[in-house]
Order: structure tokens, then C-alpha cells, then sequence
């Protein structure tokens, strides 16, 4: 009875639904946060949530905006004020230039991902991805019926891209490049040269590239973030994607932006207007206070990420059967955990029902991610030496 | 060169936003902003907006939200918290036994209706929808490749729904029927009758409801709102939804929910997550004492609007050549301008233009709402006066 009233209201939903997997780290998240619940005490390296408080002037702002009265809708756009900032913001630091009007505020990165692939991909089109990638570049397309095409991130190479295999994969068919760089979940970060390979490549056979920067600002060892829209020739055909949540530790503030050619912001407007209408009011106000009046405040994130790191990838490179690369950018160690000879997805069921830590299996990102676990360093240096500790342990235990 | 260019650049966009039409609300509150900041003095009839600050015990909730650092990512699903409190209000207020486990905390109801759309529409199917109507119900479906198939809101009838008509729209391919009460932008609110013949009709031919119910709290005159999901066997097929923005004047807050069956719930979450991951955190926060906290403000709100409504409603019939019916809910009034003889498109810019008064044109609705214009009455009583003074002199000048 129950089954038969279930596959008959099962078919009242879309289609376009089975292409869309549930994201899988909020799968291990969920299955943490049901744990804690429970009353167990888990540590969360499977989220990219910096575990910093938002810096105070930032939380000031809204207050203070929240007082003045910005309670309502803001134009679909986002405020001219945080455009005008965020054009500022990106002709300082990324060297491009941008009009605010050339800027359209979202909820989020998340939104803006979603906003432009809808945009731009029809059925049938091809979108070249990182293999590993963050899973959104991947379902997104596939629930517009397009095809995600992955060129690799190899470890060997740093996780750099390799411009062969991205020419190789170019078809007529092919719409759009997607870069993140620094790299969610890998921690590299592309080189100039890489870039400008790139580019050429996107110049060559007319390709949009979707330039997700959100991780910019967490660069490590005098990394340099560079913006491919920077580029000769390159402005015209990029969506520079950034959003605060990452660099301020605002992630759940969920404010994005997108800059593009103004046409593209037109038509970027239109599926914004019908799904989100705009970011909330007052945190559009915190976030002009966010993005002009620099404090150290990033920076000091930045070095406490860095001591966080090293920790981190010398414990697990202890640890017999496990190594890791150290990370150029973005608080991701990817783990590599070939040795022990189980799938990604059973060791990081096994360490969180046995150790407590929450992991995010690598092929959650796609077939390039078997064999690794990602665990994110946004979390405190105590919990840090904790996890390696417990990891250690139970690594120890399934070796035998 | 720069048309070829365009033109050539164009090729970049989706298809599917040719079939995405920009909101007609939204550009005229884009021109009436443009004309503000060229320093002109418009009043705004146009956006649905209370101008009431939002009440001081939901703000402060929120900013001590954001003092304690609640600053993080929540569950996709929104905080367990808030699940409850919507419950409990939905159990209280509207009669439905919702478990928090049923409830989606969405970022505003516009991102609700584009998730639940997202979820059930295949290309060609067909979903009944008011004309007029709110038009994010029909260009969602639209973008979507689906059809949306109208019934009238008859002025003749005080914009009741015609049970005859709805059944003869029903077709094999219809998937879902939309229910917006207190309407916008008719200000209709449904009969319990109405209602139960909507109900028999849905479950006859095995549709499933979405029930906008984001006005359910303005209601004027002894008026009752009735939840459709309250009635037997509705709520397997309903999907209840439902914001803060209207009731307590929070539109720039962004927090809306969908209440449906848990499997439907985990469909949605699917899409939610990759859209815009959550709605902000501290928002969520604030959104629980919003919810529980009831105070009487949102009644002094609608003793408010009444009294606006009582005086435009009076004003506007006493201008010859204007009638309008008077609104039982929402904040609305749909005056019918049929009598002065030129398109609802051109009368709005002309008062726009001439009287600095912005309404939006009633075709923007659809075809039913030819020869009307939206008047919201979520504005002062001052301005009101002299919006309605404004009219007056504009129509006369019109009539020569």
C-alpha cells in the first residue's frame, strides 16, 4: 500500500530529477550533524566552513544597517553601492576592469554557478570540468540535460591542468571551460602559464570560461591568485565568480556575485529575478563594509590556516599508508589512501563510525577523486591535532 | 562590429532564456528607480513591499544571532530549530501536521516556487495557473519547457476561481495546480466552497497543488484564510508555501519555506543545495522568534493597510473612468481602467512619465489583466493621498 502510493506519487516528480545526485558532502554532514545529535562528539573536516567568527566590523555593519532600516527587497541586481564596491574590489585586486553594472549580486557562489549555467547551457552542449571538481560544475549541467566532459588534476603534477588533454576534449559542442583556482578540493593553484595556455585555448575555439575565485584570497607561501579575465582578450568571454564566504568566514551571510559583459548580466538578471529576487538587504550593506574597509583581519585567517596546514599534512604524511601534498590554496588536504586498498566511500563511512571524523570520500568529486579522502583544515589547531590523532589510530586499526 | 560581436556572443545563451521574460514588475521599479536617482520624486505603487520596518524584537533577535556567531552554513535544509517553529506554526495557525522533517526553509518564497517547479515539471506538461496571475508561475514553467495553462480571475465574480473552467483545463498532461490566496494580483481570497471543489478536483484527476499562502496573514474585513492542505486528503499533494517577507515586513530578509511530504522534501533539498545551498543563518535564527514571538505587530500592519486600502478603494471610484473592487486580502488593489481607452502598458508609463507614479501595467499578469493596473497600497497613507491626487490629475488630463 505505502510502496504503491510512493512509486505513484514518484511519478509527479521531474525527470531532470535522477541526474541530480545529492551532494555528498552534505550526505556526510547530515549523517554527522544526525550523530551529534545523538549526543557523539564528531569532528567536522568535511565542510569548507572557515570556523572563524565573522570579523566584528563585518557583523557591526549589519547591525548597524539592520538599525538604519534596509529590510527590504534591494533592485534584482543587488544595491548599486555593493556593485560599485565589488567593481572597485576587483580593478584593485584582480586587475580587471569591471563596471557596476557589469556586476550582478547573488546568493551566494552557489547561485551565481547555478544562474550562469542555466544561462548559457543548452541540451546537448559540453562543459570541460576538473576531474576531481566540486560536484555543483557536474550535476548542475547534467540536470540542464548538458554534458560535463572532466580533463584530469593529476597529484604527480601538483594537480596542475594539462593543455593537451583540455585541447584534446574540445569538441563542436563545447560551450564552456570551468577553472577554480585555488582548487576546491585539490588545494592547487594554476600557474601564470597555465592560465595563459588556457586562455589561448578558450580564444582559439571561442569557449566561455567560468572562473570560479572564491578561494582566492587563501593562498599559502607567497602563492600568487591571478584572474584569468585579466587576460588579453579574456574579459569578454569569462564570468568572474567570487562570493565572501570563503575569505571573510561569511558562510552563511550567502553573498555571491558574478561579473561578466553587461548582456550577460541582462540575461544572468532574468533567472536571478525568478529564483532568488536578490541577496538580503542588509547583507549587501555588511558587505560593502566587508570588501572596502580592509582590515588584517584576512590575512591573520590566512596565517593561522597556513600553521593549520603544515601540522596537518606532516601528521598525515606520518602515517603509514597515508601522504598528501601540501596545498597551494584553499584549506583542502587532499589524502591520498591508495595504500589501504578500500573504496574512498567505505574509509570515510569507517572513520566516522568508528574515529568520529567526518571526511569527504573522493569520488564524491568524480572518478579522479578514488583513492583520496578531502579533509578541510577550517577547524581549530586543537581539533586538527585531535583528527590526525584519531585518523592515525584508525588507519592503524584497518591495516591490522 | 559591436552588433556582429553581439550577435556572435548571443550564441552563448541558453535557448531556454529566450522563453524567461524579464519581470514587469521589476522593470518598471528599475525605471522608477533610474528616474530617483536623476532626482525625481516617484511614488512607489509598484513592488510589493511593505514599507513598515521590520518589527524591533525580530531584528534584535537577529542581531544577537549574529553576536553569538551564527555565522555558519546550516543543515541545506535549514536549521532543525526553525523546521520546528514553522511546524508548530503551521499545526497552530493553518491546521496541518506538518513534521519539522516536511518543512524546506528556502531563501524567500520566489526561491521556493522556482525549486518546487524545478522539481515536478517535465518539458510539455501542463500546470494550471490563474490569469492574472504572479508571473514567476508562468515563466518558471516556461523556462522549464513546460506550458502553463490559464483560468480566469473574473472581476465580475470578486476574482473567484470558475470550478466548470478549472475542470475543463484538465488534460492528461496536467501535473499541478496553482493556488495563490489572498491573491496577488487580484487581491481575491478563496471561499472555503472554492476550496473544496479545488481539493475534489485535484484529487480526482491526481494533481498536486502548489498553495502560495505568502498573504495569508493580510486579510481585512473578518476574511479567513483556509489552507488548502488542512482539507482531507490534500496534504499528500499540496506543497505549502509560505514567507516572512509579507506578513512581517521583511522582503529584504529573504526567508521562505515549502511544507510538503518528506520524499518530496528530499527532491527539493536536492535542487535547493545546489541553488543556494541555505538561506542565511542568522536570518534563520531571527526567523524562529519572528514565528514564535507573536506580538500584535503584524495586526497593527493590517489595521494599517486597511485603512490605505479603505481610502485608495473610495479614492480611485471616484475617479471617472477608474473602478476597482474592494480587495479582501493582500495588498493590492486591481483597478480596472478599461473605460479611458488606451492599453494598460501605455496608461502605466504615462503616469510614470507624466505623474511620477508607479503601477504596473496589468497585462504583465497575463492577458486577463489587460486594462488594469496594480496598485500596491504597501506604502504610506500620505503618500497614498498623494499618489491618489496624482492619479486623479493624470486620468483627467488623459480624458482631455
Amino acid at each position: 500500500m505505502t510502496d504503491e502510493r510512493m512509486i505513484g506519487m514518484n511519478k509527479k516528480i521531474a525527470a531532470r530529477m535522477d541526474m541530480l545526485e545529492p551532494s555528498g558532502i552534505r550526505k556526510v554532514n547530515e549523517k554527522a550533524l544526525a550523530m551529534e545529535r545523538a549526543g557523539e562528539k564528531v569532528l567536522h573536516f568535511e565542510i569548507g566552513r572557515p570556523d572563524f567568527d565573522t570579523p566584528e566590523y563585518i557583523k557591526k555593519a549589519c547591525e548597524k544597517s539592520l538599525e538604519a532600516g534596509d529590510v527590504f527587497y534591494t533592485s534584482n541586481f543587488g544595491s548599486m553601492e555593493l556593485r560599485t564596491a565589488i567593481a572597485e574590489k576587483l580593478r584593485k585586486q584582480n586587475h580587471i576592469d569591471y563596471k557596476p553594472t557589469e556586476i550582478l549580486v547573488t546568493v551566494g557562489l552557489s547561485e551565481a554557478v547555478f544562474d550562469v549555467l542555466c544561462s548559457i547551457l543548452d541540451e546537448g552542449d559540453e562543459i570541460l570540468v576538473p576531474d576531481p571538481v566540486w560536484i555543483n560544475y557536474k550535476n548542475v549541467p547534467r540536470l540542464l540535460g548538458a554534458v560535463p566532459v572532466s580533463f584530469g588534476l593529476k597529484e604527480e603534477t601538483g594537480f596542475q591542468i594539462d593543455l593537451a588533454e583540455v585541447r584534446s576534449k574540445v569538441t563542436g559542442k563545447t560551450k564552456a571551460l570551468v577553472l577554480i583556482s585555488p582548487n576546491n578540493p585539490t588545494g592547487g593553484v594554476l600557474s601564470e602559464e597555465t592560465l595563459r595556455g588556457l586562455a589561448e585555448i578558450a580564444i582559439e575555439n571561442d569557449l566561455m570560461v567560468i572562473a570560479d575565485e572564491v578561494y582566492e584570497r587563501l593562498v599559502f607561501d607567497g602563492e600568487r591568485h591571478i584572474s584569468i579575465a585579466s587576460l588579453p582578450g579574456m574579459k569578454e568571454r569569462t564570468f568572474t565568480m567570487n562570493g565572501l564566504s570563503k575569505a571573510y568566514s561569511m558562510t552563511g551571510w550567502r553573498l555571491g556575485y558574478v561579473a561578466a559583459p553587461e548582456e550577460y548580466i541582462a540575461v544572468l538578471n532574468k533567472i536571478h529575478q525568478h529564483n532568488t529576487t536578490c541577496a538580503p538587504s542588509f547583507v549587501q550593506t555588511a558587505s560593502i563594509t566587508a570588501l572596502r574597509d580592509e582590515t588584517d583581519e584576512v590575512e591573520r585567517m590566512v596565517a593561522e590556516y597556513s600553521r593549520r596546514r603544515d601540522y596537518a599534512v606532516r601528521a598525515i604524511n606520518g602515517i603509514p599508508g597515508l601522504s598528501c601534498q601540501t596545498p597551494k590554496g584553499a584549506f583542502y588536504i587532499f589524502i591520498n589512501a591508495k595504500k589501504l586498498g578500500v573504496s574512498s566511500a567505505r574509509l570515510a563511512d569507517y572513520l566516522l563510525d568508528h574515529a568520529k571524523i567526518a571526511m569527504v570520500p573522493g569520488d564524491v568529486f568524480g572518478p579522479g577523486g578514488e583513492g583520496y579522502l578531502r579533509m578541510s583544515f577550517a577547524n581549530s589547531y586543537e581539533n586538527i591535532i585531535e583528527g590526525c590523532e584519531r585518523l592515525r589510530r584508525a588507519v592503524e586499526e584497518l591495516r591490522g
